[in-house]
């Protein structure tokens, strides 16, 4: 492990379950794409390979993000807040982020008084997947 | 509780806690503020006041972001995302979303191999708060 790990680790505030909520925002148009998790390892890879891994919950193991879809995401910086227990990940998103197949996975809106869909699938997720679920 | 929070509640998947963690953004600028938790009465309060309203897990209660430091946040757009696990709050701030006095909590990026400071307090966390610590 290398010093830039040693200093980033020591600033996370990781919780009980041992990760830390990392938001992935497009690095150029500011967009935010999602919200997942790390724990140790993923931060570490992370940071060592310049691809972003999450953490899984629901399969309980590290997420390469775009292992199965394709939908690879380039890190160009990691951040940290104040208070250590929360990551901003700028990142360059290959496609799309959602495994809905939109860019984003924040679409629906409180518009008008109705929760309402505001952007379209760009593929479909047979396309992203076949018959996997995780992107 | 009239329709929109009805749709929203439906839409959220709190975790055990009760909790589910909201990203504030600013919404003409793109930046990431920060990142806090909502419970259920927080996302009523928040729509029906047009003013974000967060649940503070260190004390446990209902945080009116502001109510301290006069920092408020105006709501312009509340996202789910697609599994409802996150939130996604479009905000006008005013002032700085950091009670260190910075603009955003993400003020320490990985940068030439070290944790580094990006960016400096524009107030001072006594002149918004005195002795207190909440945003």
């Amino acid at each position: 492990m290398n010093q830039p790990d040693n200093d980033v680790l020591a600033a996370v505030r990781f919780d009980a379950n041992g990760l830390v909520p990392a938001i992935a925002q497009q690095h150029d148009t500011g967009e935010v794409l999602m919200l997942a998790w790390m724990n140790r390892d993923a931060i570490v890879e992370t940071l060592a390979s310049g691809r972003v891994c999450y953490f899984s919950r629901s399969r309980g193991g590290l997420w390469r993000k775009g292992e199965t879809s394709g939908q690879v995401q380039h890190l160009k910086e990691l951040r940290v807040d104040c208070d250590g227990d929360t990551l901003l990940l700028l990142v360059d998103q290959e496609g799309v982020a959602c495994h809905t197949g939109r860019r984003s996975c924040f679409f629906r809106a409180v518009r008008d008084g109705a929760l309402v869909e505001i952007a379209a699938p760009l593929v479909s997720p047979e396309q992203l997947y076949g018959a996997h679920r995780h992107g």
